[in-house]
C-alpha cells in the first residue's frame, strides 16, 4: 500500500471504528479471558486479594490478546487453549506494567493509581514477580509445552529491555539503532510472541509461524514508535500525561534522536540539553515542538511507523480473507493512530 | 537417632569437618558450576557486566547445588546435566537473595555490599528478574523438560513466600503454623527442589523422588529454624549482624512466637511490644535473651530443628551407603550447626 493510501486507510479506521469494532470477532473470547484472569488472581494471600481486584478493575485494552486470538481463529486453534494462552500473555503484560511503573515511579496508569503509589515499590515488585511466575505455572499445568519456550524467552527479552531502558536513560548520544534495540526487547517482543502463539495454536506451518512472528514484531514497533511520537504531539487531556513527559522521565525516544541528528548549532544543543532535565517550562516545550517540526522529526517518526505498519499489513496476506483478517488489518491501523 | 545421639553427631561434624569436607565429593562439579554461572552472566549489556562480576565475586556457600549434586551422584545422573541443573538452582537462589535484599534493604550480604546498596532498588529488582528468566531460558534450551515444572513451581512458591513475608511483618499474633507456611515457601521450597532435581536426574523411582523431595523440605526447614535461632544466640562478629536483628527488621520468627505463647503477664507483653520496634537497646536485648531462655523458647527451637534433621537423616536410608550418602548426612548436620 502506498503511504498516502495507508494514511487514508488509517484515517478511515480512526473515523469508522475503534478497538471495540476490532475486538468484535473475539468479544466472547475476551470476556472469557477476563474470567480466566480473575481465576489467576484467586488466592488465599490477603495482600494479593486487594491487589488483584485493583488490577482487574483497571481493565487494559487487551490489544495483545486480541492479536493472538484473531490470528489463532484464522487457523484451527482449540478455542479454550487460545483464550488461555491469551490470558497468559495479558498477565505477563500486566506484570510488566507493574514493574515499569516501579521503575518510572508513575502515579497513574489506565486512569487509576498505580500499585506502587497505592502500596510501595516492594509490593509492586513482588506482585509483578508473582504474576510472571503464576502465568508460567498455569502454562505448564495446562500442558501446552510448545508455548513454554516462547513465553520464557519473551519474559527474558523483556527484562533485557528493562536493563536497556536504564542504560539508555538521559543519553543524548543515543542512536536510532539503540532505540530500536530497546523497543524490540521491551515492547515488540511480547506483541511478536502474541502473534507467534496465535499462529502456533492455529496450526500454521513453520514458515507461516515465522511470518506471523515478524508481523507481530513490526506491529509492536509501529505501536511503540507511534506512542513515542504522541508524547510530543498529543493533547494532555487525551494522553493523560504532559507533552514531552517521556523526555523529562529520561527516555530518549525517536523524535528526539532524529532531531539531535537532523539539527545543528543552537537548536541541536537545546534539544541535547533537555535530555538531562526533570522539568520543562511551557516555553521550552513550545520551542521543542517547533524544532521537532522544523527538523522533520515528527514527520520522520510518522513515516517510520507507517512503513512498519505497511510491512505488517503485507504479511497478513498469507491469512485467508475474512472477518478475522479484516480485524487484524484494522488492528494495524489502530496501532498507528490510536489515542489512549 | 535419639536427640542426644543426634546432638553428638552434629557436634562431631562441627568439630571434624566443615562445608569444604561435605563438598569434597563434588568439588570439581562445583568448580564447573562456577564456570557455568560465569557463562550465564556473559552479556553485551554493560549494566549487567559489572553486576554479574560483583555477584560472582561474592561466591555463596552453594549449599543447595551441593545437595543436588550429591543426590544425583548416588544415582545414574549425566554429570553435565547435573552440574547444569545445579547452576540453575544457584542462579535462582542468587536472584532471590537480590530481591530479598531489596525488600529488607540490607546493606551487606556475604561480606560484600548488596546490589541495592551499590546501585539502587530498581536495578536490583531488574537484575533479579533478569537472572530468574535467564535461568529458565537456559533450562529450556538445555532440553531438560522434566525439570521445567519443578523450577517454575519453585520460583512461584518463592514469590508467595515473599508475599507472606510482607503480610506477616510485625505481627505479634503470628502462629507457629504461619511461620512454617512462610519458611516452607521461602526457603524449604528451593532446597526441596534441589533434592528433587537431584533425584530426577539420578534416575530414581517416583517414590524415591518423592522421598528426596520431603528430605529437601525437612532439610530446608531445619536450616531456616537454625538460622532464625542463631539470630538470638549468635555472636555478632560471627553472624555479621546484631542479635535480634530479624526482630528489628519486623520478622517474627519461631523463638519469638514460642516466647509469646509460653509466657504471660509482663514478660509476654514485653516480647509482644518488641515486634513493632526498629531498634533495641542493649538492655532490651539482654532481657529478651533472658526471657527466651527462661521460657524454653531457644531450647524448643533447637529441638524443632533437630527433630527435622533427624527425620531428614532417616530418609537418606533409601540411598546406597558410601561417599555421597555420608556427605549428605554431614550436610544435614551442617544445616543445624553451621555458623556463617
Amino acid at each position: 500500500m502506498s503511504l498516502s493510501n495507508l494514511e487514508a486507510f488509517v484515517r478511515s479506521v480512526q473515523e469508522d471504528s475503534d478497538l471495540t469494532e476490532i475486538q468484535a470477532p473475539v468479544r466472547s473470547d475476551l470476556d472469557d479471558l477476563q474470567l480466566t484472569m480473575v481465576r489467576f488472581f484467586e488466592t488465599s494471600l490477603k495482600l494479593l486479594q486487594g491487589v488483584g481486584g485493583h488490577l482487574l478493575a483497571a481493565r487494559g485494552k487487551k490489544f495483545r490478546p486480541t492479536v493472538l486470538l484473531l490470528i489463532a481463529k484464522t487457523g484451527s486453534a482449540d478455542r479454550d487453549d487460545a483464550v488461555f494462552a491469551a490470558s497468559v500473555v495479558e498477565m505477563i503484560h500486566t506484570a510488566t506494567l507493574i514493574h515499569d511503573d516501579t521503575i518510572d515511579s508513575s502515579a497513574i496508569r489506565r486512569g487509576m493509581p498505580t500499585l506502587n503509589e497505592m502500596f510501595n515499590d516492594t509490593v509492586a515488585t513482588i506482585l509483578g514477580d508473582y504474576i510472571y511466575t503464576k502465568a508460567f505455572c498455569e502454562l505448564i499445568d495446562r500442558d501446552l509445552p510448545r508455548l513454554v519456550p516462547v513465553v520464557a524467552k519473551t519474559t527474558h527479552r523483556m527484562t533485557i529491555g528493562e536493563v536497556l531502558g536504564i542504560q539508555q536513560k538521559r543519553d543524548p548520544d543515543l542512536t536510532e539503532e539503540d532505540y530500536f534495540e530497546l523497543i524490540d526487547e521491551k515492547t515488540a517482543s511480547l506483541m511478536s510472541s502474541a502473534a507467534r502463539i496465535g499462529a502456533i495454536l492455529g496450526g500454521f506451518s513453520d514458515d507461516e509461524v515465522e511470518e506471523m512472528t515478524v508481523f507481530g514484531e513490526e506491529l509492536g514497533r509501529a505501536y511503540q514508535v507511534t506512542d513515542d511520537l504522541f508524547d510530543f504531539v498529543g493533547d494532555e487531556s487525551e494522553l493523560g500525561k504532559g507533552v514531552g513527559s517521556d523526555l523529562t522521565e529520561g527516555k530518549v525516544t525517536l523524535p528526539v534522536i532524529h532531531a539531535i541528528r537532523a539539527t545543528s548549532g543552537e537548536s541541536c544543543e537545546f534539544v541535547r540539553s533537555l535530555v538531562d532535565r526533570r522539568e520543562l517550562s511551557t516555553e521550552e516545550r513550545l520551542r521543542l515542538k517547533e524544532i521537532l517540526d522544523e527538523s522533520g522529526s515528527l514527520e520522520y517518526c510518522r513515516k517510520t511507523a507507517l512503513d512498519l505498519a505497511d510491512s505488517a499489513l503485507g504479511r497478513l496476506s498469507i491469512l485467508p480473507e475474512g472477518l478475522y483478517r479484516t480485524a487484524l488489518e484494522k488492528a494495524v491501523a489502530y496501532a498507528v493512530h490510536r489515542i489512549h
